[in-house]
């Protein structure tokens, strides 16, 4: 039966009971950390090979030696490499340091300092605004908000962010300059674009010409099934429409080897990435180049043999989502109390409560000793308007860990819907 | 006898003979490139182990595991190691990427976006003025340059820059933000500042209260001599003066282990790096600890270690430099055209040709086949204003390739000092 249905006599027994259980919990004094995206001891050791797969010969590269200063936009055999996981020819690919948020972050402070591609400044513009699909990933909107710009929440639906009002605001509003997409699996909802999105996305008009698409495929090749749904090539889409320099795209392999010393890459039109060079070349003389080479020879080259990688990657996180989704259907399916995406891949559970329990239940998981993304988070300036939406994030923790956090997290979810409902 | 006392006729004789030898050199077909401050093979060679050193078990350090995200501002296992390179504490060391560059680049693009310490954007001001000791490097003017910031040359003498005129010109004008010094062998002069300079840079009264020192201690333990004098610690001396927040030093090991894949550090108060942190927490989530580690790894966690590693770099490189040197001493003191300087470390060799004839001697080395930083670029915006200045750059080629190109470019002095006289 639906909690919503109960009495208020039942629900006072069920809110009782829950209490008890919860102090139980409390008792066993637990200390685990489901708050961020990031992959687990196992899943890292995959890529221990890379610490030592190069040698000082290895070094030796068709565009010179790696060890020494040069070649800024990065080596040739790792952008053959990358390429294919992009979509786009090796020469559209920019490779930067160690992670993708990086390459965002330089690119927004080159708008803002300088403008993009002769564009005046956004900073001495009265008012830049950027469209942000919500919920959405935090450390996006923090850059946006860290530079000024005026975030506008956009609703999600199962197809990509509501492109109607996408379209409208766009093609309207000058002020408009961007929008932040997490188009493969989105995090944290784990939605794919269609490919009616991504068409609509190639053929916005926008009423400033330097409105950007920021195209983080961060989750590109983090399939969690077979046969995988994946996405059209967004810089093609934009060519099409004769607007191949609306996008950039970014991806790393942050969640392909090491989160913290991956190799992190742009793809754009030829004349966005020259533009973005004039700033990039001031920032410094090159990139870590050993890094690169390290990740061509640990794949040998080849982005079939990521493609494999990735597939031990799924092995170890698969069960960790089928306990988080095993749990919620179990436990809030016939109370009919929240809602929650089952993602195809990427690194998320978004989970929505019961409007107006989302920090309630982080709070509740929190003393308890279950460390949650906190409520808002996935929101612009960390506010959820209906104060509902939950990201959980099943990679870190093992599965026995997870299942002990996502009972408390049920539990949590339960209280704080009862305690709503006998308020 | 000096070439200023040649007879006209003596002139035609020795410019003619130039001419022939130099057509000699052209009919040689040389490509020597002694352009930019670059390692050479062999010196790179010296930190092959450092391609090998890690294993995935390193990877648990002090802080948790390097592989993952997270600590953002460096391990502190390599803190500890940089720290007494730098002369600071390891709370007092902020470790970046690969390279010291960014860190510059990322501190004025801060101040400019947003402003030190809560003071007004560097952005939003009608004037900003950057003091430039010439010659100096031109990544650096290339930043400042790039923000817009008007550069003011300030000349070098042999105890570093004027320091009357940095003295007056930062107490009496608030819109003098900031200066660029390399401390120790300066690029390219290999000027040592005093410890009296180093004094009265700390206790410097600045009319703008973010007025920023910009200490590039690229060089600080790149000696080429026995019992180098080393300066006093900067973030000391402005301490003394109750002056902490007025300097911020950089450093790297591009140039003790891989050019292009080194550890970048950055030295301030907290007061400082705590601001910093406020940009550079959006910019990215860490930075590359495994590159950290590696560095800890192969020196095994010891400065000692360091300081004789470099040892090995200057066995390589002062045979080159003495072959620049002695090259230049028996071709042209005695005809008293040029003066140079004679670096205890560092990278370079700074020459100055007589006044205009600067971009003909590297117009005329060029075309013979031997690339030189081009005429200028030590100075802001490239103009040298007495077109004398040419930076030697010793590293990269070998000592016999070295040799030729001295040879060559001693020649082009002689014809472009010859051409002058004639004129």
């Amino acid at each position: 039966m639906k909690l919503a249905s109960y009495s208020e006599e039942e629900l006072e027994a069920f809110y009782a009971e829950c209490k008890a259980a919860y102090a139980g919990y409390k008792a066993q004094g637990l200390k685990l950390d489901m708050s961020r995206g990031k992959p687990s001891p196992e899943q890292l050791d995959l890529s221990a090979g890379l610490l030592d797969c190069v040698s000082n010969e290895d070094m030796h590269g068709e565009a010179g030696d790696y060890r020494n200063y040069g070649v800024l936009d990065g080596i040739p055999e790792a952008k053959r490499l990358f390429a294919p996981m992009l979509g786009v020819e090796p020469d559209e690919v920019f490779l930067l340091g160690n992670a993708s948020l990086q390459a965002m972050y330089m690119t927004i402070s080159y708008a803002y300092s300088h403008g993009l591609m002769g564009h005046t400044p956004w900073g001495r513009l009265e008012k830049v605004k950027f469209l942000c699909p919500v919920p959405g990933y935090d450390r996006h909107f923090k850059i946006t908000e860290f530079f000024g710009a005026q975030m506008i929440n956009i609703p999600m639906t199962a197809e990509g962010p509501d492109m109607d009002r996408i379209e409208k605001l766009v093609s309207e509003d000058a002020s408009v300059k961007g929008i932040w997409c997490v188009p493969q699996y989105s995090n944290p909802t784990g939605i794919v674009y269609s490919d009616e999105t991504v068409r609509r996305f190639g053929a916005l008009k926008p009423a400033a010409p330097d409105f950007r698409i920021f195209w983080d495929n961060a989750y590109c090749i983090h399939h969690l099934c077979d046969a995988p749904h994946t996405i059209p090539s967004i810089l093609e889409e934009c060519r099409k429409n004769g607007n191949e320099d609306m996008v950039i795209e970014f991806a790393s392999t942050a969640k392909v080897t090491f989160a913290g010393a991956g190799v992190c890459m742009m793809a754009a039109s030829r004349a966005t990435l020259d533009d973005l060079t004039k700033g990039l070349s001031c920032f410094t003389i090159c990139f870590d180049k050993t890094n690169q080479m390290r990740h061509v020879k640990f794949f040998d080259g080849d982005f079939a043999n990521i493609q494999s990688h990735m597939e031990k990657h799924r092995a170890i996180l698969e069960p960790k989502f089928r306990t988080v989704l095993d749990i919620l259907k179990r436990e809030l399916a016939p109370l009919e109390i929240g809602s929650w995406t089952e993602p195809k891949g990427g690194y998320f559970v978004s989970f929505d409560a019961p409007q107006g329990c989302a920090k309630r239940i982080v709070q509740l998981c929190k003393e308890a000793g279950v460390v949650l993304t906190g409520a808002g988070a996935a929101f612009p300036y960390g506010v959820d308007p209906e104060d509902k939406n939950i990201r959980i994030a099943p990679s870190y923790p093992s599965v026995s860990e997870l299942e002990k956090a996502m009972e408390l997290f049920v539990l949590c979810v339960k209280m704080a819907a009862a305690e709503k409902l006998l308020a």
